[in-house]
């Protein structure tokens, strides 16, 4: 059983111009007129695809084709929000191929034992919403009457574009995904003496700015000193007042570090400690640090990966096993699921930006590993 | 011929309203719904002090009191526009102490030779535009019918918070100021590669951010190590896309140098030159630097400077003189006029902020010096 490349392409193109941005990426931000479009095109691909629609009070849209009675589904999917000036591929490209799936299914009429369930989820990257977005599910008519619960799953599957540079520098089509790094996001507030750039000697000043761009230089080194895996970035660094004449009395900015080892985290929160405190000192301002999200490491289901893997080789698929360095949907479902991901390649690794792409050919290699997956898992009946 | 402290602080406090902020700061941008009712409010009491109201195509608002025919005037003035979350005193003490010279020699039935003319500059922060304001002086209705061209002038003298530590310091109620330092601002637009937090090993990275923070700290070591009055201020910086988990793929910032010397902007230019070319190559990223705008050091009318210190020892004020670490309106009148400024302390040396403050007594001795350096320069006749 195989996809239809040419309606899954024609699909990714509908839907990617629905919030496009000039330059070929895609702006639709979580609760968005544009995401109300996107899930409005999604929920009518879903009711032709004889999908019994729901949706439940965090605006997550279900889409069930049905199995035997009683039989928990097998769920595939991802999210339609895209980052500001983001890219074509990141999330819709994941509920796509599993509407294809479905699609594939419907043409063979093939009956499974499981239901098997698309899922669009709401808001996964968190740029336009932290908390109180009910206001705004209910503008676009999105805010549903099913409580927000775990129900019982045979798997939760999604494919997703990798972003990173592996699979491409490896020239393989599939990355068979083993777990989600451990992640840990803190934030930063230095709080100096705003004053005028003019008249205020050196001896006198504190400088916001002058500390945080410490900070920033301290925050890579980390990286550096411990090596390996580890990743840190500072993604959000906001200056106030911000004006070309005045010295900067507070800045805000953001800490992101990841690895796939718990331990590696352990040792860089200390020396961010560290390197903040120094930073501070020596500018003579203060500040406030919070370590305000961390999530451990995230194993992904043995029996699902291995079924994917056997997918991925079925359908000649070049493959290989991946981590995932960046946070899915995935990662909350593996909580209540047995669960699994399939990468497909990012053109230089890049994402979150316009110039997302996959080529096609990829694509439709994920697409079967992930029908052939889910067709596993749900068993022919 | 004292002023009226009491009259003189009331009207401080009164405009002072105009925009005041919780923490007894002041937000009044320039052509902003505060602007107007400020300037609504001076034009009151410039017609209330019998002075002739006109406004130029600028928005400059000018009240003349008379004075022999065919005798250039002697101007007095500063600006009513603030930065955001600015104070009460940078800008409309320097009008307010010359709206009650001006009161002043009303009581005093003083003649003089040279009409006085009190002068309300616009947009003297530059805060709220870059050019293209010539709709909301339209929207205020402060589009004037007078061309904005230099007219002969006797004087223009200003008087305006020192913005610095050092009559504080000193215990001194005047600054005599003899010039204004020079000022050189950059602007410095950095393009790295926008990516993902997570999957982005750091060997791809090239983050605009890590080298603007390069950049920041580099300014401040140009200050350290030439040292003596240079001062350098990177006060403007703004990330894109600005977001936790993506690596910035653009910063743009702002570089502000000032020296009393020329000679020494000329050393400190080439130096920043160096610091972006290497913070750059470092982290493989590209950047376009200009330096867009450059006032060399504008030295103050030797008979206005000298006019200044007379009246500042006749009044009985403790003075010195000093330099001006920021640009003023004085700054551009001294190019078309006999030009002189008088500063008054700045608690803890802070402007641009809500603390901004200084005491009553000192503003007393400051107008008092005004009031007889603009007879003096005026002529009674």
């Amino acid at each position: 059983m195989r996809i239809d490349r040419k309606r899954l392409e024609q699909s990714l193109e509908e839907l990617g111009r629905i919030g496009a941005t000039e330059r070929g990426g895609l702006t639709r931000p979580a609760l968005s007129d544009e995401d109300k479009r996107g899930r409005d095109l999604l929920v009518r691909w879903m009711r032709e695809a004889a999908l019994r629609v729901t949706v439940d009070q965090m605006g997550n849209i279900f889409g069930e084709r049905p199995g035997a009675p009683g039989r928990p589904p097998v769920m595939m999917g991802s999210h339609a929000d895209s980052v500001p000036t983001g890219g074509r591929y990141d999330g819709q490209l994941g509920v796509l191929c599993a509407l294809e799936a479905i699609r594939t299914l419907n043409d063979q009429r093939a009956r499974t034992r499981h239901p098997v369930t698309l899922v669009v989820f709401t808001n996964e990257e968190g740029a336009r919403f932290q908390p109180a977005m009910i206001d705004e599910l209910e503008r676009i008519g999105y805010l549903g009457a099913e409580p927000c619960v775990p129900r019982p799953l045979r798997a939760y599957l999604e494919l997703h574009i990798e972003q990173g540079p592996f699979l491409e520098e490896e020239k393989l089509a599939v990355g068979v995904v083993e777990g989600i790094v451990a992640i840990s996001w803190s934030r930063l507030t230095i709080h100096g003496v705003q004053d005028h750039a003019g008249p205020t000697p050196l001896r006198v000043r504190h400088d916001a700015l002058v500390a945080a761009a410490d900070v920033v230089a301290g925050v890579r080194r980390i990286a550096r000193d411990i090596g390996g895996d580890l990743v840190t970035t500072v993604g959000n660094l906001t200056v106030s007042p911000n004006i070309v004449n005045a010295i900067p009395g507070k800045v805000t900015l953001s800490i992101d570090m990841r690895d796939p080892r718990d331990a590696t985290l352990d040792r860089a929160l200390p020396m961010l400690d560290r390197i903040v405190g120094e930073a501070c000192e020596r500018e003579g301002v203060t500040c406030a640090l919070e370590h305000y999200w961390h999530v451990p490491y995230t194993p992904f289901h043995r029996e699902v990966v291995e079924t994917i893997e056997k997918a991925a080789r079925a359908t000649g698929a070049g493959y290989r096993r991946i981590l995932s360095g960046a946070g899915h949907d995935a990662q909350y479902m593996a909580a209540i699921a047995p669960t699994g991901m399939i990468f497909v390649p990012s053109r230089d690794g890049r994402s979150h930006c316009e110039e997302e792409f996959t080529p096609m050919d990829d694509i439709e290699h994920g697409a079967n590993t992930l029908l052939a997956a889910a067709l596993e898992l749900a068993e022919t009946s």
